[in-house]
């Protein structure tokens, strides 16, 4: 085991700079105007390939069939907490986080451009959207659609061309789909980012990456997650992060999702993993990535 | 700030059994045949008056306004995740956790008599049961729509009488609004109950109660949650549950939703509560309640 873990760690090979050529394709989920297109773009520059594809399990899928060569992807919004579908698709695809980007997100009401509030019957977007605004929406009272993202639920409003029809979507969304924005604080927390991270089909790492994402399922034992908390104090390593989600099929068993800064080449970190992986159940390195500190 | 810890806690009066007379309402989110309605059952027994209102923020109204003597709320759902937004109505209303109940979820996806699945075009549930069966849901490429509740779904869909609808909801809820089941099998995992808490408005706590549910928020320091975790460890108390939200307004900041086994008379119980005050921000102690163990 402790060679195994230490041979995964060799595996994750530094780089200088993630490799981005002229053809590179960056995934997301949604439309042009997404939420997700906007990080891509943010984290590779505005030459970026982008390709959109219907769901954040179709932006894994065109990375294990190489139809991308990085995907983006949320993991966590300032309000509305985490993306928690997100760290099963992680679980499930043996990918690399190599990357983070955070948006700020401005949602908004839009509707057609000669359609107003009192209008409104129905109002579409994503379910983490839908989220975000739960205490305006309720307040409202319009029937709430899910959709795929939220920059497809404005594509939507445009296309049926129905004044009772409303999304919730970015201000950016608005613009690109002719949309008319009714209300411009659609969310429970004025102070509104999602933070994305950049996925790679192989163990690389940039140089002077600082933080670590790791997974790993707790035994049913007292003080398990002490002790798991212990190794990073001990090392001296400052975790940032930490989400439990259940493991599937087995009832109120948790898997725990944690990041925590440093890199995979300190041995204080190699220590701790080592130390880590003995008292949890498959534990993964995500990956070891940049983050502004 | 150690003495006001303890009488928070001298506050909390012990009963022989929760007070339940003839007129005792429990107020759920749903309408009839809702897996909360059958919680309330559960719990209090078929004589219970039980009391449906419109969402989860209501039940906390109910209990707020006096119009009930209990509230019951999802916490958790063994597949879906924590029922993130209920541990925000925890912060915010001054209630009291004096129960639980395991429900067993047996989700199914539900048409008009004379409907069948291939005419489904919109399917209709609780947004968390739709995440219950995102992996199947993505599969069938249906328009999904939100419901306050999933019997509420069921209704919709006998009183709309168009066959293109399916609601995903308990099979109770089917037989109550006379729906036929086109398939049972509705959600990732096999094994899925949904936990819901028991809420009153005046602390007491159940003779032999042996679960203690608390949120606190963390300072910016490194080490934070191991100094709680350290305190529970040392007093041997065994923490069965831990959830992260982010903190409204702050990004990137988070209080976190903690339960673990003992009782508020025991003394090891006291000293950790006192240390743990020392080391978080706004320690509340939400309720000491019977869980099986």
């Amino acid at each position: 085991m402790k060679q195994q873990l230490l041979q995964t760690i060799d595996e994750f090979q530094t780089v200088d700079e993630l490799p981005v050529r002229d053809d590179t394709i960056v995934s997301y989920s949604g439309v042009p105007g997404a939420f997700a297109e906007q990080a891509a773009i943010t984290f590779f520059g505005e030459q970026a390939h982008t390709l959109p594809v219907a769901n954040f399990r179709e932006v894994m899928e065109a990375l294990a069939k190489g139809n991308a060569d990085y995907g983006v992807l949320p993991i966590e919004n300032s309000s509305a907490g985490n993306v928690e579908t997100n760290y099963d698709l992680l679980s499930e695809y043996d990918m690399t986080i190599v990357g983070e980007q955070v948006i700020e997100v401005n949602q908004a009401v839009m509707v057609l451009p000669d359609a107003s509030l009192s209008d409104i019957r129905k109002v579409y977007s994503h379910p983490q959207a839908l989220m975000q605004c739960s205490r305006y929406l309720e307040r409202m009272g319009w029937e709430q659609i899910n959709m795929v993202n939220t920059a497809l639920s404005a594509m939507k409003v445009r296309d049926d061309k129905d004044k009772t029809q409303a999304a919730i979507a970015s201000q950016r969304a608005a613009n690109l789909f002719g949309l008319k924005i009714v209300t411009p604080i659609g969310n429970n927390n004025s102070n509104n980012a999602t933070r994305f991270i950049i996925l790679h089909k192989n163990r690389i790492t940039a140089m002077g990456a600082n933080k670590i994402g790791i997974t790993l399922g707790l035994p049913h034992e007292s003080g398990s997650l002490y002790e798991i908390l212990g190794s990073f104090n001990r090392h001296e390593l400052n975790m940032t992060m930490i989400a439990s989600r259940p493991i599937p099929g087995r009832q109120w068993e948790y898997y725990f999702y944690m990041e925590f800064i440093g890199s995979l080449e300190s041995e204080e970190v190699k220590q701790a993993l080592l130390e880590i992986e003995e008292s949890s159940i498959n534990l993964r390195i995500l990956g070891n990535y940049r983050t502004l500190l």
